[in-house]
C-alpha cells in the first residue's frame, strides 16, 4: 500500500478549491508580464491592508526558500553577517541558499524551538566596525517557528525592539504566519510586530505555489527586484501568483483555513498526549511533535511522517487546511491499537 | 482604452486549457512534496522519451531564467567561463543572475541574429591552463534564438561536434525548443543535437508556468539538484508543475500550439513584408522583428510591442498558442492605415 | 608614551635578520614572475621535504587568511558545508571572507579551546544526500589553536581518521604550526598527520609576509591555483615570497624560533600563575590567556594586549622569535607592582 | 643557457634598491599590526598629497589584481554591471576574479589599444532600471593601458565627464600610473583626473609587492576595508608594504624611475622601427608592442618575451626601472642579426 502524505507536511496537501477558482478565472486573454497586470495590483494592495503596511513593497516568489532567499541576500552586503535561530530553515533546510546567494556569514543563535531570547542579541554585535569580523545586519526568526511555537505579541514586540536598538534588521520567515495570526488572535500586524521585512507564506496555507515578500522599510532592501529576477523568481505570468494570494486573502480564508489547520493539531495533540505519548514541543499553531517507541511508528506505518532528526525518536504532523477530523482519528486510533 | 499585450510576449498569453485542465485533475488528495510524487515521475519518463534522452535527469524550475541559472551555475566552477552569442537571454535579460549565481564570467561572441559561427570556438579555449585567465568551459546557445531564428540541424550538429572538439559543453536555452522543433520539421532529439543540457520552456509554449532542465550527462552536473533547492526552484507541490509538461507533452500538443504560433508568426511576417516594412531579422520561428516608422507605430499604439533598443526602430511581435489570425489581421489592417 | 606592541601578536615582531638577508640576496636581476623562478622551485621542494609529502603542491599566498581562504574555497562546491570550531580563526577572523569567496555554510562545532572532539562529526553528517541541507565536506581545525593549545599526535590521528571515515576533508589552519611542532617535539609530519590540505604559517614565524598552502591531494583542490590568483594572492616578484620560507626552512630555523617563543611564553605563564593570576586556557605553545582584574590591567597600561571578548576580562599575551626574557619579567614585574 | 626575463615583464624586475632600504630600516622591533602603525599613517599622507586628493581613503594590497578586485568589488552590488575595455586586465588577466568576487556582470567597450571612446558609454546605460538586466554602475580603464598607451588629461577629462553625466563610477587601474605621469609630463592629479577610485602601482614600478587603492569618493565604497580583509590583502605587517610606498614616493622617486623605464622603452621602439619592424600600437609609456617574424623571433630566443594572442605573431617588451640601454642595444644588436 501506498504511503499516505496527509500528516508528512501542509505542502503535501492539494490547492485549496477557491485558488483554483481563482487561477480558472485569471485565465483570460493576453495581460502584461512579469507584474505589469491588475491582479499583481490587487493583490499587493491586499497584502499591504492585511498587514497595516501602507507603504511596503510586495516581491513575489514560488517558494518560502525563495522569499527567504530574496529577503535576506536583499538586506546584505557580502561582509555582512546574519543571525538565526539553532532551528531556523534558512540554517538547516535551504541547502544553504541563503548563504550563497547573499555571501554573507550565517550564525546560528541558541533557543527555545525556535524562539531566541532577545538578550542574545546584544553581545552579537560586540564587534560591530571590527574590520576583521563579519558585521552582524540582520537577524531572521520564523512565525510560526519550525517546530510549531509562536512568537506571542509581547515577546516579539521586545525582541525586535532590542534588535533595532543593537542596529539590527528583522526579517520574518512566515511561510507559516497564517497559523500564528489564527493561533494568536491577533492582527496580522500584530504578529509580525515592526518587522523590517516578512517572507508571507502562501503555498502552506493552501495556494498551489506562491510566497510574498513584505518590504516595509523599501529603501533598505533596494536591489530586492534585482534579485527575485536573478533567481528566477519574477514570474513572466505573474497574474497566476497573484491571483492565489487574491483569493486567499479575500474574506479571511486565509485565516480560516490556517485556524482549522491549528485545530486539527491541537486535536491531534490532546489525542496523542491522552495516549500517554509525549510531546516534543507545545503546540501551538499547526504542527505537532511527539515521541514514538518503535512500536507506535510500526502501527503508523501508512503514513509518511517526518523525522526531523534521525537519532532522535521525535515524529512532526503537520496539518492543513485540507486535514480532516477523520484523518486524525484515524492516526490516534492506530496509535491506540486498534486498526 | 488599455494596451493590448496580445503581440507583447508568448508569456502574455494565458495558460493552455488542456493545462488548466491537468491542473484540476492533479489536485487531489495529499501526494509526497519536492517531487516525490508520480506526476513528476511521468513527466520525467516522457522528456526522457520525447528528447531520445533515456539517461537524462529531469530538474524542474519555475522559470526559463531559472532554468538557464540552474543549468549554467551547475556546470562551472567559479573561474570557469561561460560562452554567449551577443543576443543570449542569459547575457542581457536575466540581470546577471547566470554570472552572480555561477561566478563565472560570461563573454560574449559576436552572432548572426543568435547563431553563432563555430569557427568562434577555437580562438576562445587558446588560454586554457593559463591561470591568469578564465578557463572556458561551457557554450550557451538558444533555439530558437532571441531573434526568432532556428539552428538547423546540421548547422547545430557541426557548432556542437566543435565544441565539444575543443572541450566545452553546450548547453541549449529551449524557452522556445517547441518553435524550434515545429518550425524544423526534424524530431526534438534534432533539434537540440548531442547539447549536454538543455532548458526545455513550458510557460511560453503554453503553460501556467515551468521550465525543466534535461541533464542529458548527468555525471557533469553533479550538484545541479542543491543549485535548484538553494535558488528556491525546487517545488514543494511539484506535481503542480510535472502536471503541466505531461499535459503539454501528450499527444504532441507542445508541438502542435507551437507551429500554431509559427504560422501566425509567419502571417504576420508576409503581412508586414507585403506592406513594405522591412524585417530586421528572417522569420523563422513565432518572432516577428519588423522596422516600424513613427507614423505605423502610431497606428499601433492600441498594442503593447517590445522595442528591444531604445535607439533603433525594431519591433518585436511575438505569436503564442493563443493568438488568432484575427488578431494578426487587425494588425495589418491598423498597419495599412484603414482603422 | 607610546605602547608597546612586544605582545600584542606575534605579527607585530619585525621580520627574523635571516629572512632579511636572504630577501637581500634575492634582490639580484630580472628573473621570471607569478612563480617561474628558482627560488619558488626550492621553497616548494623544502616543504615537501619538510612535511614528508613529496606529490603535494604548494601554493603561497600573502598572509594566514588568504591562505586559509584558499584552501577551504578550493575544497567546496557553494553547497557543500565546512565544520570549524567554535573559536576558529576562519569563523571570527576574517571577516566571513571563507564564506563569501567560497559561498560554502560554515558551521560552528563545540571545542575545548579549538580542540573539537572527534565525536561530533558523525551527526554532523547524518544529512548527507539530502537536497533540502548543506553538504558537510571539509572541517578546518588550527595547529596549535586560536587559544594556544597543541593537538597532540594520537588526537590528530583519532580526529583525521574518524573525519575520513566519515568522508570528511581535513584542513589544518597551521598559522602557528611551527610552535605547534616544536611545542609538541614531534616531526612535522607528525604534527598535520593525515591532513588533506595545510596552511603552513610563515609570518607569525618571523618572516616579513607569507604563508603557503600545502595540497596533500591535489585531485581533490583542483582548482586552487585559480582561487589563489583570483583573489590576488599570486605574486608577480614570488621570488620574495619563497625566499623567505627558504631561509626559514633553513637549518631548522623556524622551529627553533617557534621553540624561542613558546619558552618565552612558558616563562610568563609560569610568572603569572606564580603571582596568583588564572589562567583562561593551559599554555602549551606561544599563547598565554590570562584573567587580569582591573588593577592587574592598569599596570600593564604600557602595553597593547589583545583582549578577545570585551565582556569577559581575559588577555591575550603572545610571543614571538623577538620577545625576550626581558620583556616577559617586565610584564611580571608590572604585575608584582613594582614598576 | 636560461632565457632572460629582462623584458618579460616589469614585474620581472627586482626591488629598487631604495625600497630595500627602507624595508631594512623599517625591520625596528614591534609595531601595531593591521595597519596601525607609523608607516601606513606617513604613506597614506603621502598618496593623499601626491594626488591632490586630501579626503581620500587609503587601502594597501599585495598585488595589483587584488587592488583592482577589491576596488570593483566595493563599488558594486552583485546585479550592477562593470564595464571595461576590451584589453582590460580586469577581463582578461585576472582569472575572472572582479568577476567572481563582485558577483557582477563585467561588460567590454571596444578600445583602441584600451581607449574607451566616451561616445561608448551612454548607449550602455539604457537599460538602466530594467529589472532584466545587469545595472551599469562603474566603468574601469587602465592608464597607462595594457598596450602601452596613455589617456592624455583632456581626453581622460572628456571621458570621466561623460562617465559621470550617465552616472557611472570611473577606475583607474593605475598598475602603471607612474609611467603615464611621467610620459604626460603632468601632475599625478591631473593624470588620474576625476576618477572616484584609483589603482596606484607599486609593485610593477620598483616595489618588492604592494600596491594601493585611492579611494577618493570614500561615500561609495563603504565597505572596502572588509572586502580587502576578506580576500587576504590586509598585510598583518602591513609597515611593510607602507614603507615601500614612502620610499618610492620620497623625492619623486617613482616618476624617476618611470621616466627611465619609459625613455628605455622609447629607445627600444625607435630602434624596432629602424630596424623595418612594424609597430602594433604606439609607444607611449614603458611598452614596446612589436610584429616579430619568425626568423627574428628566432634570434631573440635568449630572450622570453610575451607574445599575449597566440595567434598573432606581435611580442611586448616592457622596459623596468632596471633595464639598461645596454639590453635595449643588445635586443637591437639581436634583431639586426649580427649576434
Amino acid at each position: 500500500m501506498q504511503h499516505s502524505a496527509a500528516f508528512a507536511s501542509d505542502n503535501a496537501a492539494p490547492t485549496h478549491p477557491a485558488v483554483l477558482e481563482a487561477l480558472i478565472r485569471a485565465n483570460d486573454g493576453a495581460v502584461g508580464s512579469y507584474g505589469r497586470d491588475p491582479f499583481t495590483e490587487r493583490a499587493t494592495a491586499q497584502l499591504r491592508t492585511v498587514f497595516a503596511s501602507p507603504e511596503a513593497e510586495v516581491v513575489f516568489a514560488f517558494t518560502g526558500t525563495a522569499a527567504n532567499v530574496i529577503a535576506l541576500s536583499a538586506a546584505v552586503r557580502p561582509w555582512h553577517e546574519i543571525l538565526c535561530s539553532d532551528v531556523a530553515h534558512a540554517l538547516l533546510d535551504e541547502a544553504g541558499g541563503p548563504v550563497r546567494i547573499s555571501g554573507a556569514q550565517l550564525t546560528r543563535l541558541p533557543s527555545d524551538d525556535g524562539i531566541i531570547d532577545a538578550g542574545e542579541l546584544e553581545r552579537r554585535v560586540a564587534r560591530r566596525g571590527d574590520v576583521h569580523h563579519s558585521q552582524p545586519r540582520i537577524v531572521t526568526i520564523t512565525q510560526s517557528t519550525e517546530n510549531g511555537r509562536v512568537w506571542t505579541a509581547p515577546v516579539l514586540r521586545e525582541f525586535i525592539d532590542r534588535a533595532h536598538a543593537a542596529d539590527l534588521l528583522v526579517h520574518i520567515d512566515g511561510s507559516r504566519i497564517a497559523n500564528a495570526v489564527a493561533a494568536l488572535g491577533v492582527t496580522p500586524a500584530e504578529a509580525i510586530g515592526d518587522a523590517d521585512i516578512v517572507t508571507v507564506g502562501g503555498t502552506k496555507n493552501g495556494q498551489m505555489f506562491g510566497d510574498a515578500v513584505l518590504v516595509r522599510r523599501p529603501e533598505l532592501f533596494d536591489g530586492i527586484r534585482f534579485v527575485q529576477k536573478q533567481i528566477g523568481q519574477l514570474a513572466s505570468k505573474q497574474r497566476f501568483v497573484a491571483a492565489q494570494f487574491e483569493a486567499m486573502l479575500t474574506d479571511d480564508l486565509w485565516l480560516q483555513v490556517a485556524a482549522h489547520a491549528n485545530a486539527m493539531a491541537a486535536r491531534l495533540s490532546a489525542g496523542v498526549t491522552a495516549l500517554g505519548f509525549r510531546l516534543a514541543a507545545p503546540t501551538e499553531a499547526n504542527e505537532v511533535f511527539v515521541y514514538l517507541d518503535d512500536a507506535a511508528r510500526d502501527r503508523l506505518s501508512d503514513y509518511a511522517v517526518h523525522q526531523p532528526d534521525a537519532l532522535t525518536p521525535v515524529f512532526r504532523f503537520v496539518c492543513s487546511w485540507a486535514t480532516t477530523a477523520d484523518e486524525v482519528d484515524d492516526v490516534l486510533e492506530r496509535l491506540r491499537g486498534r486498526s
